[in-house]
C-alpha cells in the first residue's frame, strides 16, 4: 500500500510528521476563530495523515477528479483537520485556514459542499456512513476500483442511522468501503457509554458482519498495515476501531473530559500547545507523494428523450402507479438514473424500475434514513437517484433530508400514500406533513400531480432540474384529467376551470382536485361560477396565476387539501398571495384522523366536494 | 411462572387453545374489513397467547391498573392479534372485532391511545423499543417489579431506532425490558434481508449485551421457559428471538411471499382458513387465568406551586438557559417532572436539572430518536417529560414527534440553538424548520420565549398543559424585558410597544424581537410609528391580539423571524389572518446560511433592525 517513493521507516516519520502539522494547523485555525473543537482534531490527526499521505489515491489539485478514492468526514465537527489536511496536500494556501468559520471563508464550522473537495455536509451526526454506502454503491455501479472511507466518531455511534448503513453495507458486501471510528472515549457533556472498550465496539460491529480491526489510532503503522488489510478483504466491508486520545499530542488537553468543542486560548495557552506540537514534527529526509487516482474512462452512453406518456381519457391510475411506469420510462432514457426504495416497492411501484433495470436499483429495507443518505452519496457521484416510501416515512429521514438540502444534493424523493384518502390503515401511515417537511427546507421544489400525465411529465421535469425535488403521490386510483401532450412546468400551476363571472378561486392539487371539480358542477347547478386551479407545483409557486385569478373573484382564494392545516398548499397559497390583501380560507385536516373508508374520511375531515360547495356559498 | 390454576401440561393445551383462537379472530377481522395484515397475526399468535394467558400481570378489566405490566405491539401492523388478545381476555366483546378498521370503531388499522389498553400509537416501524424503554425507566423510578414486554417485527430489525433503544437499554441495565422480535421471516415486498438466519439475529443483539434467547415462536412451552428465564435475568435487558412462520396454522398461505398486508377473501378462501385454524382449537379442561397485578400505592408527593423567576432587569441570559433554570425550578415542585437529553446538556441547560435530580434525569447519549421515544414510554405511564436536544437535531426525530402526536402523548421538547443567531458552528447546527416541522403536527403547542421570565413561564405553562408542547430556545445572551410578576399563557402574545397612530404591525419572537424593538426606536426618531407583537405562542395563536392590531395600523403586519421562510412566524399569522385580507409581509431566512458571527448572520440574512427598518419605510 506504501507508496513507492518512500521506505516504510520513512513513511512512518513522514506521517508522524504531517500528523503533528495537523494538529498544529487545527489548534491555530481554531484559536483564531475562537471557536470550534481542536481536540477531536487531534484524536484523529493519525487517522487523516494516513489515509491522506499513504493510503487514499487522489489528485491534491483536482478534488472534483471522478477517480479520486472518496472520504467522508462523518465527525464534521473535526472540520478543521479535514481543510488542514487538503491545505497540506496542497489544495489551498495554509493561510487560509485562519478563515475558519467567518462569513467570508468556506471553510465553515462543519464541512459544506460549498468546498470543492466536500462531497456531502456533515455536523449532524450519524450520516456519513450512508453517504459512504452510496458511493461504494455507486463504484460498484461503475465497475470502478475507487475505495471509499468515511471517518466517524464514537459518541456517533449511537445514532441508529449508523446501524442502519452497518446492515445495509454488509448485506450488499461493499467491501470498497472502510469505516474508521475514533474512538476517543469523550463526548460533549459526559464520556461515551463504552469509553475505551474496545471489544464493545468489536463486538458489535462483528455481530452485524463488518470486518473489524481493532487498532491504535495514534500508530502510524499499525493504521497503514489495517488500511491494506481492509483493501484486501473481500466480500465485506472492513471498520477500523480506533483507539484513540482527544486532545491528542497537548499535554494538558489530552484525555480531558471538559475540553469538547473549546479551542486554545488566544496568548499563552495557545502558544503552550503549538509549541508543544511543534516538537513532535519531525522532518523526514522525504516527504510522501499522495498517491494518484486511475483514469476514469466516460462510458455512459447520452441521455435520450423520454417516452412521453400515453395514457387513455378513461383510464383509472393512481398517481403513485403513475410514478412507477414515468421511472421506468426515464430509466431506459436516461443511465444516470437509479432508484431505491425502503421495502415498499410494491407500493410506491419502483418494482416497476428495479425489474426492468436490477442493477440500478436498491432496495434500502425499512431503513428511510440509510436510503435517503445513500441516495445523497451516488448523487455526489453524479447518480440521479429516486428514492421511494410512504410520505409519512419520509419524516424518519427528515434530518438526512434537512442536510441534503445544506448539501444542495441532487436527489429527488417520491413520498406515497399521502394524506386521509388512503383510508383504513389508519394516522400512522398518512402523510399529512409531508408539504410542510419539505417546504421547509430552503431549495427543494415541492410537486403533487393529480393525475398519471402530469406525474409522468413532473418525473421528467424533476430529473431535469439540478437539486432536491420531492414528488407526492397518493394511493386511490384517479381519472386521467390531461391530454398526453399537455406541459408541465416546475413553478406552474394549471387554471382548469374558469370563466368571465367566477366569483371564488378554488386551488387544490392531488385527490382534492377532483373534489373540487365535483364541487364545480354542483355550484355550477345553483348559479355559482367557481375557478379552479390544479396546484401541481407547490415550491416554486406560481403567484402570477394564483393572484391575476384572485383578482378576477373579487380577492378571494378557496385551498382545500389532503394535508394537514399548517405548512401546505393553503400556507403555500397565503405566502404567495399575503402580502397583497387576499382573503384565503382552507380546507384541511385539522385534528389527527382515524381509520375508515377513503371517500368516507375525505369527507368526514372537510376536505370533500360537499365541504367546498359548502364553503363556496358561505364565501361568495 | 404458570398461574398456579393449571399444571404445566394443561396450560400448554390452553395456550395452544388460545392462539388458534386469536388467530381464528384476526383472520375474521381482517376479512370483514376487507384489508390488514392477518399473516403478520398469524406468526406472533402464539408469543401473544403465551404474554397474555401465562406470563403477563395484568387486569383484564382495567387496562389502566398502574401495576399492569406493559405490553408494547411495535409491529403495529398485527393490530387484529392485540384487539383479540383483549377481547380473549374479556374486555369487549368479540363482536367489536368486526368492526375492525371502520370509522365507527377505535379497532382502527394500526393501535392507537384511543383504546384504553394501547399506551402508545405505533404503526411505524422501529418506536415500540424505545417507548418499552421509557416505561422500564418508569418502573424502576417507582421502584416497582412491573416488566414491560415489547413485540418487534424482524423486518423492522433493520430501522435504526431499534439499535438507540438496544444500545441504551443496555446501558441502563434494564433487566424488567423484554424483547420479543417475531422472526418470520418475510418482509412487505421481498424477504427480509436475514430471513431465518437465526444467529445473525442472536449475533447483533448479543453483540450489544443483550441476554439473547432463540426459541420456536410456535412452541408455547418454550415461550414459557424462555419467558421465566427473562424474569430471572438480572442486570441486563433480555430478548426473544422468535423463529416463526408468517400465516402459521394457514396450510394455503404458510411461509408464502406474497400474503403480506392480504386478508383472505371473504367466502371459500377465509372459510378454507377458519376450518383449518378451528381444527387447531384445543380446548383445555380449564382455562388460564389471568395473572393479576399487585396493588400499586400513590407514594408521590403532590406537586407545589413552582418558584417565580426572580430574574433582574440588568440580567443578561439565554433563554436556553432560563430554561434549564426553571426546569429545575419545576423539578422541586413538581415529581413527576422528569427530563431527558442527547449528549448536550451542557448547552441546553438540562445538566440544572440533572445535578439537582440526578434519578429524574435520563442521558440519552447521540440518540434523539430513541430519547424521544423514551420520553414517551415515561409519559404513558405518568410522568411529565422534558426532552431537549438542539432544535436542528429534533428533525432527526420527526417520525417520533408525528407518532407522539398522534398518541396525543403528554411530553415536552425543547430545541436549543434556535437559527443562525448560533453564529458559527454553520448550518447543519441551526435550527431553521423546527416551528414549521411542530407546528404541522396538530394538537401540539409551539412556544417561543424571548426573555428569561417569559421562558420560566411557558416551562411551568408547557407543565400544566396535557399534551405535546415545544418550546424553541435561542443560543445567545438577551436583555430581561419584562418584569419577575408578568404573566403569560399558552395562546397568548404581548402588544410590547404601541402607540395611537401606529403605521405597521410587527411580529417578532425569540431574538428578532429584539432587532424589532431597535427597529422600533429608529423608526420613531425618522417620525414612523410602529408596534411591536411578541408573538411568545406561535401555536395556538392569539389572533384577535393580531386582528384587533392590524386593523389599527391599515390591515399591514410585518413579520420577522430566526427561522425559514416557510412554516414559521410569518406563516402561523398568515394562516390566523389570512381570511380577513390583512397584508402581511414576511422577514425571514431565504437561503441556506453559512458560518459567520451571530449579529454578522443575523444582519446577513436579512432579519435585523436594519432589515426591520428598510421594509417598513417600504411599506408604510
Amino acid at each position: 500500500m506504501a507508496p513507492p517513493t518512500l521506505a516504510t521507516s520513512d513513511l512512518i516519520t513522514a506521517l508522524r510528521h504531517k500528523a503533528a502539522s495537523l494538529r498544529i494547523d487545527s489548534v491555530r485555525a481554531t484559536t483564531e476563530a475562537g471557536s470550534g473543537h481542536p481536540t477531536s482534531c487531534c484524536s484523529a490527526a493519525d487517522i487523516v495523515a494516513t489515509l491522506f499521505f499513504a493510503v487514499m489515491r487522489y489528485d491534491p489539485k483536482n478534488p472534483k477528479d471522478p477517480g479520486n478514492d472518496r472520504f467522508v468526514l462523518s465527525k464534521g465537527h473535526a472540520a478543521p483537520l479535514l481543510y488542514a489536511a487538503w491545505a497540506e496536500a496542497g489544495l489551498f494556501d495554509k493561510a487560509e485556514l485562519l478563515k475558519l468559520r467567518t462569513l467570508i471563508s468556506d471553510l465553515e464550522g462543519h464541512p459544506t459542499p460549498r468546498l470543492p473537495f466536500v462531497d456531502v455536509a456533515t455536523g449532524s451526526l450519524g450520516q456519513g456512513l450512508s453517504a459512504g454506502l452510496g458511493m461504494a454503491l455507486n463504484a460498484r455501479l461503475d465497475r470502478s476500483n475507487i475505495r471509499t472511507y468515511v471517518l466517524m466518531g464514537d459518541g456517533e455511534s449511537v445514532e441508529g442511522s449508523v446501524w442502519e448503513a452497518v446492515e445495509v453495507a454488509r448485506h450488499y458486501k461493499l467491501d470498497s468501503l472502510c469505516a474508521i471510528v475514533d474512538v476517543n472515549r469523550l463526548g460533549q457533556s459526559d464520556p461515551t457509554m463504552l469509553q475505551h472498550d474496545m471489544e464493545g465496539y468489536r463486538s458489535r460491529w462483528a455481530g452485524f458482519g463488518w470486518h473489524t480491526l481493532v487498532v491504535d489510532g495514534h500508530d502510524s503503522a499499525a493504521l497503514l498495515s489495517a488500511f491494506d488489510e481492509a483493501g484486501r478483504t473481500k466480500g465485506r466491508p472492513t471498520v477500523l476501531l480506533a483507539k484513540t486520545l482527544k486532545g491528542k499530542g497537548i499535554s494538558f488537553v489530552e484525555d480531558r473530559p471538559d475540553w469538547h468543542g473549546r479551542p486554545l486560548k488566544k496568548g499563552e495557552e495557545a502558544q503552550r500547545a503549538i509549541e508543544e506540537l511543534s516538537r513532535q514534527l519531525v522532518p523526514a529526509s522525504a516527504t510522501p507523494e499522495v498517491r494518484r487516482p486511475e483514469p476514469v474512462g466516460n462510458g455512459v452512453r447520452a441521455p435520450t428523450p423520454m417516452a412521453p406518456p400515453t395514457y387513455r381519457p378513461t383510464d383509472s391510475i393512481a398517481t403513485r402507479e403513475a410514478f412507477g411506469a414515468a421511472l421506468a420510462a426515464l430509466g431506459a432514457a436516461n443511465p444516470l438514473i437509479v432508484s431505491l426504495d425502503a421495502d415498499v416497492k410494491n407500493s410506491t411501484f419502483t418494482e416497476k424500475f428495479g425489474k426492468q433495470f436490477p442493477d440500478r436499483f436498491f432496495e434500502g429495507f425499512i431503513a428511510e434514513q440509510n436510503m435517503v443518505g445513500a441516495a445523497v452519496g451516488l448523487a455526489a457521484c453524479g447518480k440521479i437517484p429516486f428514492a421511494a416510501t410512504f410520505a409519512c416515512f419520509l419524516t424518519r429521514a427528515y434530518d438526512f433530508i434537512r442536510m441534503a438540502a445544506i448539501s444542495k444534493s441532487n436527489i429527488k424523493l417520491m413520498g406515497s400514500h399521502a394524506g386521509v384518502s388512503i383510508g383504513e390503515d389508519g394516522p400512522s401511515q398518512m402523510g399529512l406533513e409531508d408539504l410542510a417537511m419539505m417546504s421547509a427546507q430552503p431549495g427543494v421544489v415541492v410537486l403533487y400531480p393529480s393525475d398519471a400525465i402530469c406525474t409522468h411529465r413532473l418525473v421528467e421535469a424533476a430529473a431535469a432540474h439540478r437539486g432536491l425535488v420531492y414528488i407526492r403521490t397518493g394511493r386511490p386510483k384517479s381519472p386521467v384529467l390531461y391530454g398526453n401532450d399537455e406541459t408541465f412546468r416546475i413553478g406552474g400551476a394549471k387554471l382548469v376551470r374558469q370563466g368571465p363571472d367566477d366569483q371564488l378561486t378554488i386551488v387544490a392539487a392531488g385527490i382534492t382536485l377532483f373534489e373540487a371539480l365535483k364541487a364545480y358542477d354542483q355550484l355550477k347547478t345553483v348559479g355559482i361560477a367557481v375557478r379552479v386551479i390544479d396546484l401541481y407545483s407547490i415550491v416554486p409557486i406560481d403567484r402570477a396565476t394564483l393572484l391575476a385569478s384572485a383578482r378576477v373573484t373579487n380577492s378571494r382564494i378557496l385551498t382545500v387539501e389532503d394535508h394537514y392545516e399548517h405548512g401546505g398548499i393553503g400556507d403555500a397559497v397565503l405566502s404567495a398571495v399575503g402580502s397583497e390583501g387576499i382573503r384565503v380560507q382552507k380546507l384541511a385536516i385539522r385534528e389527527i384522523p382515524h381509520s375508515g373508508k377513503p371517500d368516507e374520511l375525505v369527507d368526514h375531515f372537510g376536505i370533500s366536494a360537499r365541504a367546498i360547495v359548502e364553503t363556496a356559498r358561505r364565501l361568495v
